[in-house]
């Protein structure tokens, strides 16, 4: 095992265009010229370094990314990343999601929701050998899966030397190379700031993806430690943290063509999926999960009506379930208008013929694509009744009943042996998912939700019926609706699953417990039972013949690559990565072209007195009608910008990221990407991919003059341009 | 009576700012300067005769505007303008909607639909005199509008020698002044050439006010004259007319900042309306109507499904309705972030001061505004009613039922005494739209329509109930929508007038017939019409007291804009007006900029196979992909541009109107306004009011590459841009 520490390894390539690309810090000094001709001014060199400036300065939320903004441990970071910390604390009496909240001194900053946590990357190590120094035995797909996830569980367990360290091992190129990476976690992390919804969120979720956009999405936490500098549970004399380094925020801002980059925890893209893959997921996957999703929120809908209280607790998932079906609305857009598919396959149509022209290669890489295009087509033989079941799954008691019993039968194996998610390491969050479901279930609407798919499920071929499904409930190929529905109605209301505490005492019942239970959902789970747990075993095994097949064909295409001189970046796996680009506008449709400053005046004219969305604060509206930008006034603009676009390469994960200039200055947040480059998880395209970031003058400028958080900007270090 | 014949009266006054207004001809000697100033290249003072180029080779269409494009008179104008005639002369085997038409050569010219005609200018007089010659007996409101009416109506019997010739009185500014057009009347009117709705109709309702935009709205027709060269009645042995004069046709076409002007018939603005009038109509009257045409569209949605032959009668209904939901919903939108409201407080105020300021402006002006404002909230006042019983008059059995009534009564007057649209002059068109209804009737859909109105109906406060509908449907405050939905069965089921023959037989019925029949709708309009005509004559009143009101009022206003040297231009009235502009795009929104062109390559990326409304021929597929573009390649877009954006002030009327270059060269055609300007009827937005043309390389290139329409280019003028 080789350890970097914070001595990165180095293996990148020239770009082919610049912009494109999530790269590893240690990539860095290999685009150092690419970087400068771009316009960093700072040592692309020193950036490689985890312990120094700007890297020391970037936090991970899990989910979301974050940053260092003053020397006492503030950290900025997107709203929408704050959000259920906010929501924990708002009350109906003191609604902070409305109102924001500003904590007047330290003392008045209050605990963010449980489970919050700050980590901070300390060191990154190649792990590639002890990950893959694998018995010689372990050569069929189940063992081989299962010695690597042992292998990775190792590791990660001998990092995590305490509850101050978070360890995780990320798999790159689908299993060509492993990192450990270590992480810091403070945990006693409070609310500073956040500015009211109809700033954070102005927009919702019709501006969503959106441009032209005006979303003032920021918030701010403090990492708090204890007396020794180390991390420590909430005590109101604990101290903040005193961060390595921090980001001095810049007053001006950007302007046009500026150069730009951002610093983050991407969280996973599909760059290097084959044609197969493509075509379906776009074709098949995306197209009728968009429509699952519709069916879902029409079933909700159908039960519950506006402002009802099954309505109010399923608002969520409508988002997250609408969300979603926009996000593939689009991408299937983009998709039909592109070349990604061929693209696809004229890269593998090249990697093979130049595979081909060479005998050391046909050694090598041979059998590599048909291996793993074997491999491909036995995993979506049976996607239809999968994403089915999936989707079904997804309703709050079979959930619930499922993952307990899983558990159960995962707590008789060795810790380390344990799937993912159900070691003692993941119990307090499974608890809070157990103690959360109360605020989604509504048994009427669950129903509903259960009778639509079902109706597809009958509509499946004989041979893709699941017959323990079919025995439990009596499906015999014949609708039978309503017998069904008696059916289901009788177990939402004999199941004690709908209570917390019982569902908390089930995480520590006995195999024997689960068989003797007449609760109607948990004898549900233990008929699925069989059939769930040979489905998982049939994806291990799937899954590790995968491990080693696609790293073999990514090798291949990456030594073509090599052999092109063409830029290689692994895929996003949530570690932390640097994209850089320049603030540019670009033509979503012929005839029109999005600019890349949005300004006050826009944001005021989309103002709608009292809407969920567009509302504004009355001091805002006034400030702006009178033009009161003080110093933050942009001349070219003739105003304040509020969002911009750049070409930077981010995706999920990225939310919260710094937006540094060249000068590694803080000058925004990344939060979100134009829609018509949702497409960019599987395809970067330079002229319709672009980022949405908040400019940091109107950051500043709300805070000191609208929303009385100025006294934040005396402990931030404020920087101007240079004139 | 002056006779102004080819010499029009000049009283225009300077300009505030370009691209407003709407000009007559005789005002463009004033307006020289500005025209110059502009980039007019030829000598404005020739455009305000009416026998000279390039006046004479304007031509109405009767609700579209239309230009002669060569010496044999080829007409062209947009493609939304001939449907009629397509769809008239297609058939389920010879579909001319869907495939286009072009006719080999003149003698394969087929008749477009009845009833068409095309109106060339010949003469404009002011009758201002005449038709205000009123005696003094006819003070009061009813009496007066009757004695304005009768005016109008000799002038035009006078003018009408024959049936060659059509006349009008056209009223500006509100009764301020009077003119006189007389119209050759050309009957003999035959299609030449029309491409597929694919390219006609390209981005159908979905692009309908939209930008971008690339719909290939244009057609022709050829006009036809017997062998004296007078209108005559299609005879395949008449011979093309011989226009006076003809439009070049350019081939290069323009670019950004060039001048453009577009002469044409606009058919009605409001942009004098009082502050009264518009906050009623904006916070009351779009809204509501926008409501009732939503309502309307789901009622005849709920009883006739996608596909269904009812739908498909109603079709074109909700089409319609729901065009100008969306047109209301801009307006409301527009007028809600706009200013309109306050400018015309702020007018409002300042012409009172300033007829406050002067004793002899007192006398004359001192009650014009109470008196007009008196007037206008008595119109306001049952407008519920009104506006609900207007919709209900919508439906078919309803509507026939009661203009056929009308009709006997009218009948019992002489000619000239009778409402317009009850002449003799009118019975064709009358005879035409009673044959049309069973294209649009299904008594269900009727019913389903009709069944939800009542219901607002019901709702109404008792003093606006109409005793007469009460007593005829037995309504007495309760609801009970059985008993009326029995009873609406009942008469949709037993009247005759659902049969073509029976309708255009009570054309020539008596009263005494109608009051003898048993024909429930019948019966029904007969049950409403002291009703009906009370609230007419009522009416009559108001807007005879109106014309004597507003242009008192208007007389104060122009007085005091002419004071400021400010434009007065008088709201469009159907008569020919020219106006002015560039080729410029726009800020729809902060944060996206809508550039001037639309290209080929950005027509194709909207492509759907098979789509409604964004299909594309295969042919002009494969030659935007090869880019074979020819001579029409436009070198600064590295394509062809399909549409542009202009400042022009147009409005509905000026569909087809030829869009000319600073020489009076054809460079396209207006057909659409933005969606940011549809307010512009009320307020013209030099920022926001943008025409949408198609343009003339893009026509000339589909008619020779694509549509094999080569042949119509040879009898065309066609020239280049000077190098």
């Amino acid at each position: 095992m080789r350890t970097l520490g914070l001595f990165l390894l180095a293996l990148a390539l020239p770009l082919a265009h610049a912009d494109e690309g999530m790269w590893q810090p240690h990539q860095l000094p290999k685009i150092s010229k690419q970087l400068q001709a771009a316009g960093l001014k700072i040592d692309p060199a020193s950036m490689q370094r985890l312990d120094q400036f700007p890297m020391n300065a970037i936090i991970s939320l899990g989910g979301c990314t974050a940053s260092f903004v003053s020397p006492a441990g503030l950290i900025v970071t997107n709203h929408h990343c704050i959000y259920g910390s906010i929501a924990y604390n708002s009350t109906p009496e003191q609604n902070l999601l409305q109102d924001g909240f500003v904590a007047a001194d330290q003392s008045k900053e209050i605990p963010a929701s449980p489970g919050t946590r700050v980590y901070v990357t300390e060191e990154v190590t190649e792990v590639t050998d002890t990950v893959l120094d694998v018995a010689s035995d372990a050569q069929r797909g189940d063992a081989y899966y299962q010695a690597i996830e042992q292998n990775k569980k190792r590791l990660v367990a001998d990092c995590e030397t305490s509850q101050d360290y978070r360890c995780e091992v990320y798999t790159f190129h689908g299993g060509a190379s492993y990192f450990l990476i270590r992480y810091l976690a403070i945990r006693d992390v409070r609310l500073v700031y956040a500015p009211p919804s109809s700033i954070g969120k102005f927009g919702g979720d019709t501006d969503n993806w959106m441009w032209p956009r005006h979303t003032g999405d920021w918030g701010f936490y403090r990492a708090y430690v204890g007396a020794d500098g180390l991390p420590a549970d909430y005590d109101q004399a604990n101290k903040p943290y005193t961060p390595a380094a921090h980001f001095s925020v810049n007053k001006d801002g950007l302007a046009e063509d500026d150069f730009v980059m951002v610093l983050g925890y991407p969280g996973r893209t599909n760059r290097y999926r084959t044609a197969l893959e493509v075509q379906n997921q776009f074709d098949w996957t995306y197209p009728t999960a968009k429509q699952y999703r519709e069916d879902y929120i029409e079933a909700i809908k159908s039960v519950a009506a506006p402002g009802s209280e099954a309505r109010l607790k399923y608002e969520n998932t409508i988002a997250g379930l609408a969300n979603y079906a926009k996000n593939y609305g689009s991408m299937i857009t983009s998709y039909r208008k592109g070349s990604l598919l061929q693209d696809k396959q004229t890269l593998e149509r090249d990697v093979l013929a130049w595979i081909d022209r060479d005998e050391a290669r046909k050694q090598r890489f041979g059998m590599a694509y048909d291996n793993l295009e074997h491999l491909l087509s036995e995993e979506l033989k049976h996607q239809e009744r999968d994403l089915l079941l999936a989707y079904m799954g997804r309703t709050n008691m079979w959930s619930v009943a499922s993952r307990l019993l899983k558990l159960a039968h995962e707590r008789q194996k060795p810790d380390l042996e344990r799937d993912t998610g159900y070691q003692e390491r993941d119990m307090a969050r499974f608890a809070q998912g157990l103690q959360s479901v109360d605020r989604r279930y509504d048994a009427e609407v669950d129903i509903a939700v259960l009778l639509h798919f079902f109706s597809l499920y009958e509509r499946l071929p004989a041979a893709e019926r699941v017959v323990e499904l079919d025995e439990f409930f009596g499906l015999n190929g014949q609708q039978d609706r309503e017998a069904l529905q008696e059916r289901l109605q009788s177990m939402h209301a004999r199941t004690q699953l709908n209570k917390a505490d019982v569902r908390l005492q089930w995480m520590e019942a006995s195999l024997s417990e689960f068989e003797a239970s007449d609760d109607p959902y948990i004898q549900f789970a233990q008929a699925l039972w069989s059939y769930n747990d040979q489905i998982e075993q049939k994806n291990k095994a799937l899954a590790g013949e995968l491990l080693k097949a696609r790293p073999l064909w990514m090798q291949a295409i990456l030594a073509y690559k090599q052999s092109l001189g063409e830029p290689v970046y692994a895929d996003a796996n949530s570690s932390l990565r640097i994209t850089y680009g320049t603030v540019t506008g670009y033509s979503p449709q012929d005839g029109l072209v999005a600019v890349p400053f949005t300004t006050a005046e826009g944001m005021l004219a989309k103002y709608i007195p009292g809407d969920d969305e567009f509302d504004l604060p009355e001091s805002m509206r006034r400030a702006i009608a009178a033009r009161d930008y003080h110093e933050y006034a942009d001349p070219t603009l003739n105003s304040i910008a509020i969002n911009y676009l750049t070409t930077v390469d981010i995706t999920g994960g990225n939310s919260g990221s710094p937006t540094l200039n060249s000068r590694a200055e803080f000058v925004g947040l990344a939060f979100d990407s134009v829609y018509e480059s949702v497409i960019g998880d599987w395809s970067y395209d330079p002229s319709m991919n672009r980022t949405i970031h908040v400019s940091s003058p109107y950051m500043l400028w709300a805070m000191k003059y609208i929303d009385g958080a100025g006294h934040l900007l005396d402990e931030m270090t404020l920087v101007n341009n240079p004139h």
